[in-house]
């Protein structure tokens, strides 16, 4: 990629007051852009976009409807989509990377705007249809045909009421009955129920459940997929045995139905089994099915590390928005200044503001990119997968490595995101409380990517298992994330003095390096700890237990930074750009990864690496110079990360900067702003005794 | 108080499978209840509950209402207050105090099951009437007296649309006209609209407002406040010069109508300025008036922190219940366990969720206790201050401490609670995002919190800056929460293990000398910083703003921290209790400061207080351990910080711990939950072509 990249289909800004900022940075910000996305990227998304805007089934909703007009809504637009020629026909003869990077496009331009229809279709189309191809055989892409055609409403019915992490501990049975051959279905009680299915809670017409498979001697297989009519697709009306529900409101995300579905002795076809590594023959016995060991490997991988990508490109996104939000308000706020009579500051000026929001800012962009590079490498490990020429082995390792990369890097970025939303909503003080400053909505419907496709706080502990496998075995690192650990012995030597003799600390390698020696480190520690737990005879599940704090957690935290900033510095080293794009690529580089090291001081105090307050002073006194440095720049880097106002759809910070104008038109104008209110008679309270 | 009192008045918690961690508690919830609140205010919070129970008016909102109707219900719900006699007459002849605490019981109260209509009694009465105390006069005695009875609908009209923190810039005018004898009020532009004025939207009749007064001859004498009628307060007409609006939707509170409102040529009666600082002749010329000085200053702090230390109350009961849902949560959740097949663990036994929500409870305890302990000494003042047979000197300083304490108390109370919302929703999963969880409403509802009665960034700052005075002059610290500086030499020169001689890890006194050595340090250092700065030339207000990051805003964090917990130790001191209860007392003071203590962690390092790992080893392993020991208590402490479950208003932390079953009811009770969607028709995609 190179610093001449053909921009101009990416719109113009329209001039205004945030000017004064813009003209200070010396960089394009149409070819940073093209540097944080790829041109083919960008180009879908405007699409999009723009399809967006132009259909008023898609415009802005001015007050928050009720929850079931919101999933009304949801479910017309999901209807619209195929109308909107969102999806060329060419697009199926291209490669499976390619035709999903085109999907992925899609699917984020839709979730800067409307999370909960991103959501209903990544749930009713593109995770059913995963789950299909990885579990389900031929007599199955009916179904695949279908979901993708709308002529089903689809779900994935995998979470009981009373079980989401652990899934093994799910209870709703199929017996199948070879009379008829037919599974039964059943609930045992409440709290086996299916719960939080998207898509389920009013609209879905079959849905994809986890059962454990019993034949009829009674004999428990364990859990497998099955496809469950849940409502007659003509009427939408529940079919007899299927009790099923709404769960009525959420904190956001309302236009998604979740819904509970409770199954009494329900009949389906034994063909709906989803029976690639299992079956049932039509008289009753149990079949193991093994063939094609990578296939059903990165069919696995697939299934279900496409719903944590997404999510991760989705979150990034996210936080990109509330930092542009956080920027283009602080240039244009001022509040205070140094004469008391004399002109007020933009609070963008101000160093605490800077330190406050700028990290989000560098973070959004080192993300966006780590996050497209791991895009990448997934993609090609799954086309790998499906040319099964690789060494089963290497593939395994493969799709382990690529996991523990996803179940790090998705709390990592999701709780970012979590923080800037948040940061940006005080740091635009009560105007960010505004429903239209989008940060409330934004913050409502970014809460769940914290919980669902694997809570955080469980997900990231296979990050840490894996890495705590290859520091007590042989490191199996193909795709190279972990091979500095072989150098386990010299880097656990590292100091901050010594690191510095190496690598001067404004270069890139200064800052990885802390990182290897931080990941060693916890690596050797959380390690320890465990193994001296077992060793007084703490059952290895405790053990585990108590290796987290302080421990496994920072370790797989900081694994995910060290995954994202690797990366960036590999994709900085790839580019072609001027020295105005280079050095602002290097700042945010540099600002992120400052402000991640300061998260992590204690550790490196306490490992030893840093012995004298030196350390910290250097860092910390990068971070804020570089704020500093970044603060001209900040509103076009902004600029670079912003999706078009249209998508973005914050009062506060539109590309025309016209903070109060765009403020006192939407006041002007918000329903029955100036009405009297249609109640006023039932709060007057008569005056005959005032003494006024 | 002692371990006997009186808690027959606190209804009884059903029986349930909480009991199994209830059980092994070793003290009497109640008794610690009424540590955390005394017993008379305990009294009036469960008359008040149960009032509201009682009331249909008052019931739970199923699905979130409209901006519109939660206005409306609001608006209803405060004129239902003088008929539901929550303020006996007899409270007419308590003291200052006295009374005061009764009222702020009541919104304490009110706040926790009806934040906006605590908010909106607040603006409307509160604030308007201290106010109205503070700057108004006998002649000014009738509307205080009417906006009591509700006969006026009041607001208090400071913040202009681009002025919230910086109340020196405000625009909007007042010019005396001696013909007439009244003020012409005017609005410059539209970035000079009074603006976020609760209650003004859709029903205020009159505001109290600052404008800057302008005598005939030209001369701008300053802000003052005036008396502004709004609307007519038998029609809730708007008067013609008044453009009056309403906001708009925001983020939570929806029940307050934030207005905005403008004034064109406006005329208002000369007896409107409120002049009890400064007044107009009839003639037109501007008098200053100086007179009680001591009790224009107590006024002063009456009027401007009764806000703050209302907030500090209702956050950290809003802490409590984040942290009662999240432990009752953990209680009942069982997932995963140590045998494949065997029994699952309740979440509360893993260390991990231990370490992230015990801090919480442990932050609620401590909290409750220190804003108790400042609304004594707040009271007491402000009694003091009445009486006015105090030298003014002292009084000055007395009120310039106090108000330190509060603008460092109300953002770390603040921010304490917004974390312990987010934690808890996380760490109920998925159902933690259930509307019916509470943890939504309670997160939007408390956000604001951060910003108003003084953002939290620049509140912070007028702690530090206090103390910065006290370090660089002589220590005057009448309240004593700065009398340790006096031996700020000898302090300076701790370090962890020259503390750990004088006083063991275990005792509460070796947690507050590392505070003292943390603010001496952070004092130091940030008074250098600035000072180097100046000789260099930078300009003070510069200066200033560079000495936050890194400095002054944790110092007064820090400062905050130090008050609570040594306010704690001195209620702690005070009480006669069972070893029992003083052992869960000392738990959650140790759980509470050994997590402070960890996120200020840095400093200790890179100040020299610590010098090896073992501090930090020290502290987390405490830590740790403590949060263990409190596993087998954390419900019961939960139970003595919940308020009644109708209250609390979570289903998924009810106190008789049927989690799965109030899920359920909660499920299928839902409106609509079974029926058809409305608009199935718009949704169904003809199956004509289907291959199904």
């Amino acid at each position: 990629m190179s610093q001449n990249t053909d921009t101009s289909f990416i719109p113009d800004l329209p001039k205004g007051p945030l000017c004064a900022y813009r003209r200070r940075a010396k960089f394009d910000w149409k070819q940073l852009k093209v540097i944080f996305e790829r041109e083919q990227d960008l180009r879908i998304k405007y699409k999009v976009w723009k399809i967006l805007e132009n259909d008023p089934l898609f415009s802005k909703q001015e007050t928050t409807m009720s929850s079931d007009e919101q999933k009304h809504l949801c479910a017309m637009q999901v209807n619209r989509m195929p109308h909107l020629d969102l999806i060329p026909k060419e697009i199926e003869q291209k490669s499976f990377g390619e035709k999903t990077k085109y999907l992925m496009s899609i699917n984020e331009a839709l979730h800067t705007y409307c999370p909960s229809l991103s959501v209903k279709i990544a749930l009713g189309v593109g995770l059913f249809n995963n789950a299909i191809r990885a579990m389900g055989t031929e007599r199955h892409m009916k179904y695949y045909d279908a979901a993708w055609n709308r002529e089903l409403i689809t779900c994935l019915a995998i979470t009981e009421l009373s079980h989401g992490s652990n899934t093994k501990s799910i209870r709703t049975t199929a017996t199948y009955d070879p009379k008829t051959q037919e599974f039964i279905i059943n609930t045992p009680d409440f709290e086996a129920a299916k719960c939080w299915i998207g898509n389920l809670g009013k609209t879905a017409t079959i849905a994809m459940t986890f059962a454990n498979l019993y034949t009829a001697d009674g004999e428990n297989h364990g859990l497998h997929g099955f496809l469950i009519p849940i409502r007659d697709p003509k009427t939408l009306q529940a079919y007899p045995g299927v009790l099923v529900g709404d769960m009525g409101e959420k904190i956001g995300l309302n236009g998604i139905d979740n819904g509970f579905v409770m199954f009494s002795n329900y009949r389906i076809p034994r063909e709906n089994l989803l029976n690639r590594t299992g079956d049932v023959t039509p008289e009753g016995a149990y079949e193991s099915v093994f063939s094609e060991p990578g296939k059903v490997l990165g069919a696995a991988l697939e299934s279900f590390s496409a719903g944590r990508i997404g999510i991760m490109q989705e979150s990034v996104n996210t936080l990109a928005s509330a930092a542009v939000i956080a920027v283009r308000y602080a240039a244009l706020r001022t509040q205070f200044g140094p004469e008391k009579k004399g002109p007020e500051v933009p609070i963008i000026e101000y160093q605490l503001q800077q330190w406050r929001i700028f990290p989000y800012v560098a973070a959004a962009g080192v993300l966006k990119v780590a996050v497209a590079e791991l895009t990448d490498i997934y993609l090609g490990i799954i086309e790998k997968s499906q040319k099964d020429s690789n060494g089963f082995e290497l593939l395994t390792q493969i799709v382990s490595e690529i996991h523990a990369v996803i179940s790090s890097s998705k709390p990592l970025i999701t709780w970012t995101a979590r923080d800037a939303i948040q940061e940006a909503r005080e740091a635009c003080g009560g105007h960010g409380y505004l429903k239209a400053s989008k940060l409330g909505d934004l913050r409502n419907d970014h809460d769940p990517s914290l919980t669902y496709e694997g809570d955080n706080n469980v997900l990231g502990q296979q990050a840490s298992n894996w890495l705590l496998r290859q520091w007590n075995g042989t490191v199996e690192s193909p795709v190279g994330t972990a091979n500095f650990l072989k150098n386990r012995a010299d880097i656990l030597q590292h100091t901050y003095e010594r690191v510095l003799r190496e690598s001067p600390i404004e270069s890139m390698d200064f800052v990885l390096k802390c990182y290897e020696w931080m990941l060693c480190y916890l690596l050797n520690k959380t390690s320890n700890r465990v193994a001296e737990d077992r060793k007084t005879g703490v059952h290895p599940f405790d053990a585990r237990n108590n290796s987290q704090v302080y421990g496994a957690r920072d370790l797989s935290l900081a694994y995910a930074e060290y995954f994202a900033l690797s990366h960036f510095r590999e994709r900085f080293r790839r580019l072609t750009v001027n020295s105005e794009l280079s050095q602002v690529l290097e700042l945010l580089f540099t600002i992120y990864s400052m402000w991640c090291i300061d998260r992590h001081m204690t550790t490196f105090y306490v490992g030893g690496f840093a012995k004298s307050a030196s350390f910290a002073e250097a860092i910390r006194s990068r971070l804020l110079t570089k704020c500093a440095e970044l603060k001209d720049s900040a509103v076009s880097v902004a600029d670079a990360l912003a999706p078009p106002d249209f998508a973005l759809n914050s009062v506060i910070a539109k590309s025309d900067g016209l903070l109060y104008e765009n403020l006192q038109r939407e006041f002007m104008t918000n329903k029955g702003a100036f009405e009297r209110a249609s109640w006023w008679k039932d709060i007057i309270i008569p005056q005959a005794k005032s003494k006024l």
